[in-house]
């Protein structure tokens, strides 16, 4: 395989790009929480759990969460605390929520850090969409009915218009969605889709609070919009008709 | 919401039905390997690694992966050993590769433990497509490049035809790609994708023996093949041309 900067990875490991999982504690990796438990510098997203970060007891902790100046400014800040950090600590994590490598803005730190002839390893995670459908004791491909699962956070660009890859009877998980889900739905119905799809809403993937909701495409209206501000993800198709049977989050801890 | 058979998850939970993830043991989740230490019973895929089986000492371990009579025959077997082992004992694992949310067949054993009234939780893990990314130092989705990752088996038919959704410039993982990949990168081509679009075959994602070819969809018929008979993942889109960068897997493991 062709490597255009050799160097880079030619020196130790010094930052660990490291998803976080879906905000309950217990589905961190291994590697994870080994990662965090040596860390010098935690550089966290607001998503992450302060249970998670307990797991980091010897770290300077970093809140590197949405901040004032608009997205542009926080990422160039988050870019140069790595790469400082990288200079002058052994062991950076950078903890991003749920996986890096989907909706994680993953790209941006990884060029900065590649400017700076930093080596780096990503850690992959538990992606919410996954966590979300385990909980409601559902599978979103389904043998027969779906062969495909699409995970896609809406554009909403001028005139907020929102575009969704859609096809046929695979399932579709919208991240970030709260804001969207009545255009959403009434806009894969004209796209073709059965008003009779499943939806299912769920606020907080994985936490003690998560809230789940289950309708149809012609109800998503009737959602009565997030319980206490988390995180909105959706998830569509037919596949999803067997979560009616699905066990409430409070069951599913491990128990002691 | 509303709940068809009340009485299985008023029980005390029995069965586990968790993700081992993509084979590195160490990308088990924390819930997964506290789970395994208290098993009394491991039913696991042919794909888990011995490794992950360590963590069960005090476990049965039962291997149901491939068997003779067809995948149905097999089934059958794994649907009634969880019931049986369920009926004998407190605490039975239920270990399937990678997430068990996605192409693992979940609804079928979920069905069986729901026809016997017999409590379950479902636990996600990391899948492969994400592993295999991270591994690459790439993310799936790229801002202003690829807003959406469709995660896909291929359809092999009669007469070989292979059905993939395929949306513009987002990007595709293909599992269990192996024996495909000619004629579908043909098909996207054909379907309007650029010859020029980066793909990234991956054989054992996660594992030591992993290994990456990087090509395009015109270049696709140039794969050599799998290394060693590993699983082979194929991850398609533009968003995946920074994994030239990538570090190499043999530089991933967590430094003593």
């Amino acid at each position: 395989m062709s490597k255009t900067h050799v160097d880079v990875n030619a020196h130790p490991i010094r930052v660990y790009l490291v998803g976080a999982g879906p905000g309950d504690p217990e589905l961190l990796t291994l590697k994870a929480a080994r990662l965090l438990a040596r860390a010098d510098v935690v550089l966290y997203d607001a998503l992450v759990d302060t249970r998670v970060l307990d797991l980091a007891p010897q770290a300077r902790l970093i809140n590197v969460g949405k901040r004032g100046g608009g997205a542009s400014t926080a990422q160039r800040f988050i870019n140069r605390a790595l790469v400082t950090s990288a200079r002058r600590h052994g062991c950076v994590v950078r903890l991003k929520g749920g996986d890096p490598t989907l909706f994680g803005r993953l790209d941006e730190e990884t060029q900065a850090l590649r400017a700076a002839g930093i080596a780096f390893a990503v850690v992959p995670g538990v992606t919410a969409a996954c966590a979300a459908a385990a909980n409601a004791g559902m599978s979103l491909t389904l043998r027969g009915v779906s062969r495909a699962a699409t995970f896609a956070t809406p554009r909403v660009a001028s005139g907020a218009h929102v575009g969704v890859p859609a096809a046929g009877d695979d399932t579709l998980v919208i991240y970030m969605a709260g804001q969207v889900l009545g255009d959403l739905a009434l806009q894969l119905i004209a796209d073709g889709r059965s008003p009779d799809t499943p939806l299912i809403v769920v606020e907080s993937a994985s936490l003690p609070c998560e809230q789940r909701w289950t309708g149809t495409l012609a109800r998503a209206a009737q959602w009565p919009g997030p319980a206490h501000g988390g995180p909105v993800l959706l998830m569509i198709g037919p596949a999803l008709a067997t979560a009616a049977w699905a066990p409430q989050p409070s069951l599913l801890g491990v128990a002691a």
